[in-house]
């Protein structure tokens, strides 16, 4: 509990109508979307402004209060909602970013705009295309996902083959450190080296470093011709040859995604039509677009060459729709296939390319040892494969067998959902105790009390400043 | 004086024949090659790979001797070479990466190389040319120039424009802190939110925080068309307008530089041949190269429009190294003109490009003001100037009229050359207290005893575990 002074010290740094108690206000912040993550905050508080931001994180280290960031809290590993129940020493508040709105004309030479943290992905491109150009950031969750979140998460999606994940988006940002101090600049340069450049550093630290309430996002050009291509090939190995062949050969490739022939089975039937192409067993199919200020279609037609005997192309908008839908409602499959039930498990791996095809073959014996059903798709180009596992009976072995084995590969146990609190029993596979402890030494510096989103992407609270009470990390 | 044990120890270390104690021997690392930074080494080391490093890291931690890593000696602003003699209580080693070499074969379909901290960027160039791909990032100092360098002070060069500074050009790092400890990986996932991303956090910090002993580096393709124009514009105002249309319309733009009309009389005389174009005053003229698979010249001399009537277009090889000339040979012209004399003062700056006029009017009044000559040139997408002053009176006083300025306008008093010891004494101008509080923060963590490159990036070294006695910035 709260020194009940707290709460009034917040609503007068935000106004009451901006510090939430009541059970109902309350419950959509404490909650993830999935259900599976869920705590207990004290208040949800939502600033208006930067100076706002820093008195609710000056009001909440003199009091002892952790702070649990959050954005339009669509994360996948519990990191944007409150710790489970129990498992932290100290009450905690939501801050949610959502009223750190805003966007500003786009700088069409500069190709840069302002955001706020809250504004939403969908936001930032409609902002974008207003001027004729577009932002270099595409994925599911566009209409809730807010700026905040993809920095705190340096999310990934569709697009960063071309244009690099929200890591390569911010030229600027905003942010207050733990003691109430703002940190960065909005100037945007692209080339600045005069010391931390801090979206560098606060991009991925999933609210653990700092707050982030707004950043000076790129543009990317807006393309007239986009041409879109479902592609079958035999085996992974194969996948990944014609995607490095596709990435040196055209300037216009946008995007190759990849699903597995049971998710390819899984969408077709939700959708009730077959998908245009049919990979075998240990194939794949890719999703490849390609778009450019000149049509690219003969360039792609021509650099699938023997491959695009079992190939369907498409440039009209509707085909290319058609098309498209076998990768984007592969998701809204398998709630349906899981309806009632729990949620798929989920996994968010990557590997050097080489080691794709040994690792989707890893996934699969371990699907098949728990029984379950596996859904694979993911990111090519990156080495990026979404293992989602419908009715899996014991996940825990599943996440021990399949991330252990990405450890042995070269990879990475999270490639763009972020460590979370679901994912920190196992991140020891892959960062050494001297990268660890290195990360707790940079993240005391900058929150000796640690009150920023404690638990989140360390096995437990720092040790500086409080007792070293391990988190009870929640498995899925 | 160090303990005289200390040389001992280091020669265990690394080997008798990499432990250079003799004056002559010394003298080529003690002294940039600009001659205006020096200092003193008790010895400068050269250990050929990450296990002698950390050894040469935990010898100089134990014994209390300051370490400035060095990669190809040619930085600007004297961060590579020990401080000036008397403004260090400690002694100091140079520890020289240029052992660590080594470049991995280049793996086609992700896309990367594998390369030692001492391996020059041209030596990069030439690995990734071999498979029939190019290295993203190329400036004049290439053969020197090495790859731990570039990642220190996060090198620009003419193609930021396409593919970024050398910050996105690290996919993966390995580097050894200051006790030793060994962080990051050379996996070179694209993708990766596992915590703190150690290519960000070091890329750019001029050796204070870690010593980067080899990087996982990106490639890109390699381009069989090239079209270079050299176009002249009214004002500067002019040429910002052009470069974002390019870059709005143009996928195959390559990089845009600007050459003031000074610098283009100056680089003329020294070729002995007028410029095809002539930028009247308070214009510039622009180096535009287009590159791509597909030839881009029709697009460029499309996309040029209007002002394509005051330009030259060249394809052909010869005609392209006869416009090329007019940007790459102005350093040589400038150090022929002041042959004999003190080389030219140079800043190196950036402003959000619709401040880049009133930059430049304001480098020419301060330079009018001294009497001395201003060659300014850069690169114009990053709204980056290189100002050199010849024969200038008083350096001091145009560096605190146009840093100023500069960070009136928004801009950074370094775009590209770092902080070093040359720019500490104006950081302030661009960084805020709060700012600079958490990056000495973030570097104690890291370095608790400051034995790391001590008075680069801040202008006294850092307070904790050593007297705070402030160094001397050398003011050039």
């Amino acid at each position: 509990v709260a020194p009940p002074a707290v709460v009034s010290d917040l609503r007068s740094a935000v106004g009451d109508a901006h510090v939430l108690v009541d059970e109902d206000a309350r419950a959509g912040y404490e909650t993830d979307w999935s259900g599976r993550y869920t705590g207990r905050a004290v208040a949800v508080v939502r600033p208006g402004t930067t100076h706002e931001v820093a008195e609710v994180l000056r009001i909440c280290r003199t009091a002892g209060v952790d702070v649990v960031p959050q954005g339009g809290n669509t994360g996948l590993v519990g990191g944007g909602v409150p710790r489970p129940e129990g498992s932290t020493e100290r009450p905690a508040i939501v801050l949610s970013t959502r009223r750190l709105g805003g966007v500003s004309a786009a700088d069409p030479d500069a190709m840069q705009l302002t955001a706020g943290a809250g504004v939403t992905i969908a936001e930032w491109q409609a902002a974008a295309r207003a001027v004729g150009l577009d932002a270099p950031l595409d994925f599911a969750a566009r209409d809730s996902a807010t700026v905040g979140g993809a920095i705190a998460t340096n999310a990934g999606g569709s697009r960063v083959l071309r244009f690099g994940t929200m890591r390569s988006q911010v030229a600027g940002i905003e942010a207050v450190l733990a003691d109430g101090r703002v940190v960065g600049s909005l100037a945007g340069l692209p080339k600045e080296t005069a010391g931390l450049h801090w979206p560098s550093v606060l991009t991925g630290s999933e609210g653990t470093l700092a707050v982030v309430t707004a950043a000076r996002l790129r543009l990317v050009p807006r393309f007239e011709h986009v041409v879109t291509a479902l592609v079958a090939t035999a085996s992974i190995g194969e996948a990944v040859d014609l995607t490095g062949r596709l990435r040196r050969q055209l300037g216009s490739l946008d995007s190759v995604e990849i699903i597995d022939p049971a998710a390819l089975a899984l969408v077709g039937g939700h959708l009730g039509r077959a998908a245009p192409v049919t990979p075998p067993p240990g194939g794949a199919a890719l999703l490849v677009e390609c778009a450019g200020h000149v049509d690219p279609t003969s360039d792609l037609v021509a650099a699938l060459g023997d491959i695009a005997g079992d190939s369907a192309v498409a440039v009209d908008p509707l085909q290319r729709a058609h098309l498209i839908a076998f990768r984007d409602r592969i998701t809204e499959a398998m709630n349906q296939a899981s309806a009632g039930g729990v949620p798929p498990f989920k996994l968010d791996v990557a590997v050097p390319l080489g080691a794709l095809e040994e690792l989707a073959a890893v996934a699969r014996r371990a699907a098949a040892d728990d029984g379950c059903r596996l859904i694979a798709f993911g990111h090519l180009a990156e080495g990026n494969l979404h293992l989602n596992h419908l009715g899996a009976r014991d996940p825990a072995t599943i996440a021990a067998t399949v991330l252990s084995a990405v450890a042995d590969l070269g990879g990475t146990i999270s490639a763009e959902h972020g460590i979370g609190i679901a994912k920190t029993p196992w991140l020891h596979l892959v960062r050494s105790s001297a990268d660890l402890g290195a990360q707790a030494a940079v993240r005391a510096a900058l929150d000796p009390a640690g009150i920023l989103n404690p638990g989140v992407l360390a096995p437990r609270p720092p040790a500086i400043g409080r007792a070293a009470t391990p988190t009870a990390p929640q498995v899925p």
